[in-house]
């Protein structure tokens, strides 16, 4: 009897090891579809624009891979209590990664709608935004892969320097937009490019929560996040 | 044993019964937001806004409920198969409601940012558009009830017509713009409204896909979305 509930418990560990692992490699792919996103915007690089666009079907098809595993997880296992929580927590997760994959597509998609004869001037503004957002759903990942609260707790404080970004350079293009009429179609797209990075911010906080959860019990104080 | 396991049946299917009726209170609550939003842009109603914002509150507490019964359920009745599926999708449709909840607290929110001594002109063609939204929204719940694949069919047909409305209410705002460009920042506010409308649409045709594959066992073809 207690072998084979210890040989239970290994076999769930197992399974719980590989959902972890799917969304790590999840996280990876989206961190660099972000990087490859700001890349493609400020070369104006349709082909690599395309490309993303196309590369985000390898995350939402790991994303269901996720759900196969869980629901076979559950009904193999049938685990209880924190176990049962750890595997419909890994369901979010994966969950919030293939949206976070989906901003970044977004952007792609954007990129040729930007194609001009002359380059506007504030799309040089947006790849520190780009990298900064990058650099938390990075982080919120590693704070999953190591369960360590205070990892999630250093994400959800950047996520408020992040806010602010957004905010001046929500201001720097309305006021580029009234000085320059002509861009004001350009920078209408660049204003829910800038978007896009603040909620893929957003949703790396709300995996830095759930992490946060996991690890100590205890919620985060929801911070107010906008959507879109 | 027959009986047990009749008594087990029935004991699912009350449970289910149970989730599927928090899914369609959170849907009418969703529904209603939406309508609301749009009143309190178009009177630029900043006290019925904030209302919207709070209440939004209680569909989160309706998402966290129905994520706890889901777990209950799971573990109380170690669910096989398609029951497990069930239980999976009611999930993941609650967490999209959830979402639309959101967009409408969103637009709530954009309300005292558009305050102004003369009120813009494009506010007017919003609400058209909002109530084709919500309508979507209704009627992904309704096939949702009733398991009807045909009416999720027509949602997600409906779709389209309301990314072409978005299409040509983009246009529209950045004309006006143009040849208005003291109101960039207040249309600015308008572009990410119409823009959450369009998702909002997205949102109830993601719902709309899973009532259809749920009620058929086939996929509809996945139509590209955009994000935010």
């Amino acid at each position: 009897m207690a072998n084979s509930q210890e040989h239970t418990v290994k076999a769930f560990d197992q399974d719980i090891g590989q959902l972890r692992g799917l969304i790590s490699q999840m996280g990876g792919l989206a961190e660099s579809a972000i990087a490859e996103a700001m890349v493609a915007l400020q070369r104006g690089d349709a082909v690599l624009a395309a490309r993303i666009a196309a590369d985000d079907k390898k995350i939402d098809a790991m994303e269901a891979e996720v759900e196969r595993t869980a629901v076979r997880i559950i009904a193999l296992r049938a685990p209880m209590a924190d176990d049962l929580r750890e595997v419909i927590a890994a369901l979010k997760i994966a969950n919030v990664i293939e949206r976070i994959g989906d901003y970044a597509k977004n952007i792609a998609r954007r990129v040729p709608q930007l194609e001009s004869d002359h380059r506007i001037e504030p799309i040089s503004i947006l790849p520190a935004m780009g990298r900064m957002a990058a650099a938390m759903v990075h982080d919120a990942l590693n704070a999953f892969a190591a369960r360590n609260p205070q990892g999630a707790l250093a994400v959800c404080e950047s996520d408020n320097a992040l806010d602010d970004f957004y905010d001046s350079i929500f201001r720097t293009l309305v006021t580029y937009m009234v000085e320059n009429p002509k861009t004001i179609g350009q920078c209408a797209h660049l204003l829910f490019v800038a978007k896009n990075l603040e909620r893929i911010g957003d949703h790396a906080t709300n995996v830095a929560e759930m992490v946060y959860f996991a690890a100590t019990g205890e919620r985060l104080v929801e911070r107010e996040k906008g959507v879109d």
